[in-house]
């Protein structure tokens, strides 16, 4: 039997993809970026399925890459390896295997997409707080595989943080079995924690219990006109006071970035009156209800009084909060009409976010004289997308050929703070190299020794996150 | 140079400690359950110091145990090594390097006293919500490196969870440098949560980053009496979401351990008219004031009404709320007035610990008839000390005898229902063998290739979290 009849044998000859034409769309990811080849999709309905492809591709000497949604930012899911791997799709395991509300606990395959989560949830008066843009198509187990972020860190945490036990199956085929809805548990090293953000590296994961919360009853939302960034710390403190630590999103916008969504996205009026050079986006929300309201009007009292804010806006109703999102929301889209954008995804402790901006600022313009700078993002995590539109008039292609430089650019900024590169979309294939540049050699050192620790002939995911030479 | 001398140089000859009577407070543990040997006790000043020693250490082949508190309640920290090892004490590495309110961070060299740091966090409005019986003597990098839970999990998590960044000596004298103060980081393997609960294993913790929370400003405590363990799971949910999850703490006590209490310490009285089997204290706070007394009563109304609960008291002072608290903590003393007791640290799934507590009752009353039950805990985190007294009129010593045999039928009630065996006290050397036997092979086979990863010749901690064989 060839390794192909074997895998057909496994899955099934009608989940197992090897013509041009239904590869074609696991091959490449939306941004066009990558471009990767395949022996085979797989599509196991099962873990033991997961098991025995990979346990196959194994004797086989065969790559195993394992993806979800593919809506990765980096490329991690793009099979493009030295050899051509053995695809493995998780859209079959999409299962919920149980909720408590009780253990405000959630059980579920990897291949539940985010929002069937969410509502799943909500439909019991429970929270899963994890939301990102891409939530109606990416699936849990790549979310988890990239330790994905998204606006609710502030409060819940990123993924790592709301994933209780995994269940994940090794380069060699056995299935680790860490899918345990514990709270507490001290019997050895963090295994669930290696597994989380390893970019399918050390293994595929196939099921996890995930963290709920209670459901938010009340949400209070205030688009505020600050005259710097610090401002945006100073109110985002006072908030976390004042309102039991309910400050659920704290998202900073750049004038440029507001006035590029006014020029270019239909049906978005300015929102507050006063014209100051940078916003803040501040969400309270809480299951207590009651009290809210009170706490965001006595912050944003103080602070105008005292300078910290210069005007404000409450969003008095549903349709309101859903507009002061929209602008914060359609910043990248409304670059895409300034040209080409160089993008980079960056953290540093969120009291330095002010001098962050400030430097790279000062670095990029002097790089690249006329760039203009779009600076917005999750300031209350201290991660910054710190988008740079090129000069206006420019050619977008020479603009654009001047990626990798101005990353650098960059990242020695970040590096000189103490922060990171890549603070919620994960290495990927796109960050390798700056990768092996910018950490130390020691740390490369310490995962290269984890990854062949675990993955000897590193045959899960190749060419994602490291590069073992 | 011989070797000690070499360590002297290194930390200066009076904080190198090599007579009998001045290393022996470093060769035990409080209850005098493990007496170990020592070539000598250091007292390094600085990381510098710590790294010089770690790589003179690891240049002669002799192991090296870190030291924080000496508090641990599995021996992990005894130098009970096979060859006497080089012990290194934290007590000098005790600054706090920073303390940022904007931030909410904390940056603490290892040596730093629990209750020294909640004190300093206060001071800036902050709460660093860490609490533990040991608190006044425990040092937080033994609290990191043990993993510690405490009375506060379940509203802000365990040690794992306030760690943002972590500075580590590895076996072979490196200093890897992941102290940082980010939110997000997803930039490789999580190395930090890695370090975290490893016992000294995988490298010494020399320095932290923590996260602060803003101080509560108004708490509310209440001892209800309930008529089963569910009874508790029922109110903790309503709880969490009537006060917009502001539930910080949520502890089982039975009848058995509140009338121990009653029994043999001074002062305490029936805290409740109605005699129930059981009975919970939930604490609530919130830096928002106003609305949780509203909360709380509102959820104790309904709960007396549907017979979730039969009887509660609300604490309307300090003196009264410490005197509820104080039942709760004095049980561990009241119970050494009855007898020797045979203790568990377990955990399951929170809405399963109604169903632990009758399983592990009928499976130690069969194996030991006349064995007490003295249960209570963290059931919020759904851990329970399941202590057991000894029978009436027994034999403190032959009771004793029984420990590990004892033990292990507990434990096995605990495997069977998907648990854990070390909720938050860690493995040290007291339960590796335990381990051993409960955990799967395909666990312990993964500790090991980690272990052999980062410290291949086997010099932190040896005999520690895991026999290597």
């Amino acid at each position: 039997m060839s390794v192909l009849e074997t895998f057909a044998a496994i899955v099934g000859a009608r989940h197992l993809l090897t013509g041009d034409e239904d590869l074609a769309p696991y091959l490449v990811e939306e941004r066009g970026l990558f471009h990767g080849r395949a022996l085979a999709v797989a599509r196991p309905g099962s873990t033991a399925e997961v098991a025995a492809l990979v346990t196959a591709a194994s004797a086989a000497g065969i790559a195993v890459v394992p993806q979800g949604g593919r809506t990765g930012l980096c490329g991690g899911g793009v099979p493009l390896t030295p050899e051509p791997a053995l695809v493995i799709g998780t859209e079959r395991m999409d299962r919920i295997r149980a909720l408590d509300p009780v253990d405000f606990t959630l059980t579920v395959e990897a291949g539940c997409v985010l929002a069937t989560l969410q509502a799943a949830a909500a439909a019991e008066g429970c929270l899963f707080p994890l939301s990102l843009a891409a939530e109606g198509s990416c699936r849990i187990g790549g979310n988890i595989a990239t330790n994905a972020g998204g606006t609710n860190v502030l409060r819940y945490g990123s993924t790592r943080d709301l994933v209780l036990g995994l269940e994940v199956v090794l380069a060699d085929g056995r299935v680790w079995n860490g899918l345990k809805a514990l709270r507490k548990d001290n019997t050895g090293y963090a295994l669930t924690q290696l597994f989380i953000g390893s970019e399918g590296t050390l293994g595929i994961i196939t099921a996890a219990v995930l963290k709920l919360y209670p459901q938010p009853r009340e949400r209070q939302t205030a688009l505020v006109a600050i005259p710097d960034p610090q401002a945006a710390l100073t109110l985002l403190g006072r908030a976390r006071r004042a309102s039991g630590d309910a400050v659920t999103a704290c998202e900073l916008i750049s004038r440029r970035a507001l006035d590029f969504t006014l020029r270019h996205i239909p049906g978005q009026r300015e929102p507050v009156e006063t014209r100051t050079p940078w916003l803040v986006l501040l969400e309270l929300s809480s299951s207590r209800p009651g009290g809210l309201r009170e706490a965001l009007e006595e912050v944003l009292a103080a602070a105008l009084e005292d300078g910290t804010a210069l005007d404000a806006v409450l969003a008095e109703s549903e349709a309101q909060r859903a507009a002061l999102w929209r602008l914060r929301e359609t910043i990248p889209e409304a670059q895409k009409h300034e040209g080409g954008s160089i993008k980079h995804d960056i953290a540093v402790a969120t009291s330095r976010v002010p001098e962050l901006i400030e430097r790279a600022t000062e670095a990029v313009t002097a790089a690249l004289p006329g760039v203009r700078v779009v600076a917005f993002g999750h300031i209350g995590d201290g991660n910054i997308h710190f988008n740079l539109s090129q000069p206006e008039g420019a050619d977008k292609q020479a603009f654009l050929a001047e990626w990798e430089r101005i990353n650098r650019v960059v990242h020695d900024v970040v590096g000189e703070m103490d922060g990171s590169i890549s603070a919620e979309h994960g290495i990927g294939r796109l960050k390798v190299a700056e990768l092996a540049r910018v950490k130390p050699a020691l740390d490369l050192d310490l995962m290269r020794r984890i990854k062949l620790a675990l993955d000897p002939d590193g045959r899960m995911n190749p060419g994602a996150v490291l590069d073992l030479g």
